[in-house]
């Protein structure tokens, strides 16, 4: 039973062992969006707050929010991106960079308890990222891979988060505050990607008693029809122990996996957020709003005989 | 590694640990379904064979046969069925009844290696079934409840498997042709539904080294928009262990769940299978042979740019 609690200036967020899954938008990230990227560097942070509207009206818990835009002036930007987001939403954030003073430079704007994403197992990085996150009792996520680079072997990932998580507390930050990250691979790279990644996170839940997240698109990366691999990929991770993942919520299919995983965890009281969800949208209410978007009509009828999947027909 | 070996005339299905996962077509089940049995009823058979032919086009690798019709004559009934179904498709078949004499009738004009579905620990139906099954050098499905009913602890159910499996072999059955069904509930009934199939199909491989079947659809019965839960559910299965189920096929939500399954689990190599089926469909081709059926371009050209999640847009 370990909580991960994260907060903005108005709201908490939890992410544990037996909470519904917790969904990070995974849009606000300028890699790979040109336009994006153009717009924050002239300063111009709408798309960000569209982003982060939308992700959250789709069902994000948190959003990440990166600004990691080659030769820009980063601290300065994600710092921008943060308290711009925080004006909009009540969601709390997970602060992204690879650029360790812009991680610094953000979190002391941030309005409540942020994720800061992410500290790895590279000494140098440990020494500098752990001091902060202690200072302003913030969470952190724990990247499995070290100075030695990303091993293939899930027991040395494990390894790793472990002497993380050790690290964080000779830091005076406690295992809950930290949210390790075992490193999704792309599947059609790895057939074994994703084994080890299941095989991890039941560890790190049983063993090292950790919330665990990851980059969740990253394992359908190239797979034609790759919403539907990264949808089961969630389910499958979820089915193992997985409390959280960074994703893109407006894609249906991701989504609906996390949801309806709740569901059969028994995460999902009586079912009655999926119950909600799936509710034939009343008119005025936007289709967007149920997980069954475009087809939800349909669909919502097809479910609403309540029969057996072959009662509905001859 | 255990290997439950199928077949028809020509036929050979293999049900095992490493391999992809063997979707089971539930379709021919005059159960709910009312025009079916009247048809059935009066020697018409023409839909039984029109399921057949669609579950088999949409993947499905063997296909169960039921002809539970009130007040009709059982064994007359599934015998003449599995004869035409054979007639018409190479798939091996699951014949499916409660009645013993059907299963007895029917198991005699089968060409090949049929799975018999259904025998459960009660004393009296391990006793009448198991003979005609090491007779018939057939498989069989195992369905953990017995003389007392259906145990809410997945242990007990465990337990009612040892005990067939341990009988079986006294018949001279191995364990590799008893397929155990751990029997999945409606998770809207039973929040831990999912977490006790889990769990029990974990212990069934890795413990009693038998292969899992189950009734998929039943766990999402009475929900809204239920066949994306049974995909997840499905997916969430084959990443415990679980190696076939009887589903329907025709549904894109369940059968994409299994083809993604299997892509994670590594057992789909070089992600081929789940390639082909979701490529561009050339002009002429049907598009209810690619998974992302009524939508299966839009989404093949979304994934086919092969960049991340967040590539494809701005």
């Amino acid at each position: 039973m370990t909580d991960t609690i994260l907060s903005s200036a108005t709201r908490e967020v939890v992410i544990g062992f037996d909470r519904p899954f917790v969904m990070i938008g995974e849009r606000i990230n300028p890699t790979g969006r040109k336009l994006l990227a153009a717009e924050m560097r002239n300063g111009d942070f709408s798309r960000v707050v569209a982003d982060a509207l939308a992700q959250v009206a789709a069902g994000a818990h948190m959003l990440d929010v990166n600004a990691g835009i080659p030769l820009a002036d980063e601290p300065a930007l994600l710092t921008k991106a943060v308290e711009i987001v925080q004006s909009v939403t009540d969601a709390p954030l997970s602060i992204d960079s690879s650029i360790i003073e812009a991680l610094e430079s953000a979190i002391a704007v941030y309005q409540g308890k942020p994720l800061i994403n992410s500290v790895t197992g590279e000494e140098a990085v440990l020494e500098r990222v752990l001091p902060f996150v202690a200072r302003y009792g913030a969470a952190v996520v724990a990247v499995s891979n070290d100075d030695t680079g990303i091993s293939e072997d899930p027991d040395v990932r494990f390894e790793v988060a472990r002497r993380i998580v050790n690290r964080a507390a000779d830091h005076g930050i406690p295992a809950a505050d930290v949210v390790v990250d075992p490193l999704v691979m792309p599947i059609g790279a790895m057939a074994t990607a994703g084994r080890q990644v299941f095989r991890l996170v039941h560890r790190l839940q049983t063993e090292l008693k950790v919330n665990t997240t990851c980059g969740a698109s990253n394992v359908s990366f190239g797979l034609p029809n790759r919403h539907v691999v990264t949808g089961s990929f969630l389910s499958m991770a979820i089915a193992h122990g997985m409390t959280s993942a960074i994703m893109n919520p407006l894609h249906d299919e991701a989504r609906a996996a996390v949801l309806a995983a709740d569901v059969l965890m028994g995460h999902d009281e009586n079912c009655a957020g999926w119950i909600a969800r799936h509710r034939e949208p009343v008119d005025g209410a936007s289709p967007a709003a149920t997980t069954g978007r475009r087809r939800g009509g349909r669909r919502a009828r097809l479910g609403a005989d309540g029969g057996p999947a072959s009662a509905a027909d001859a």
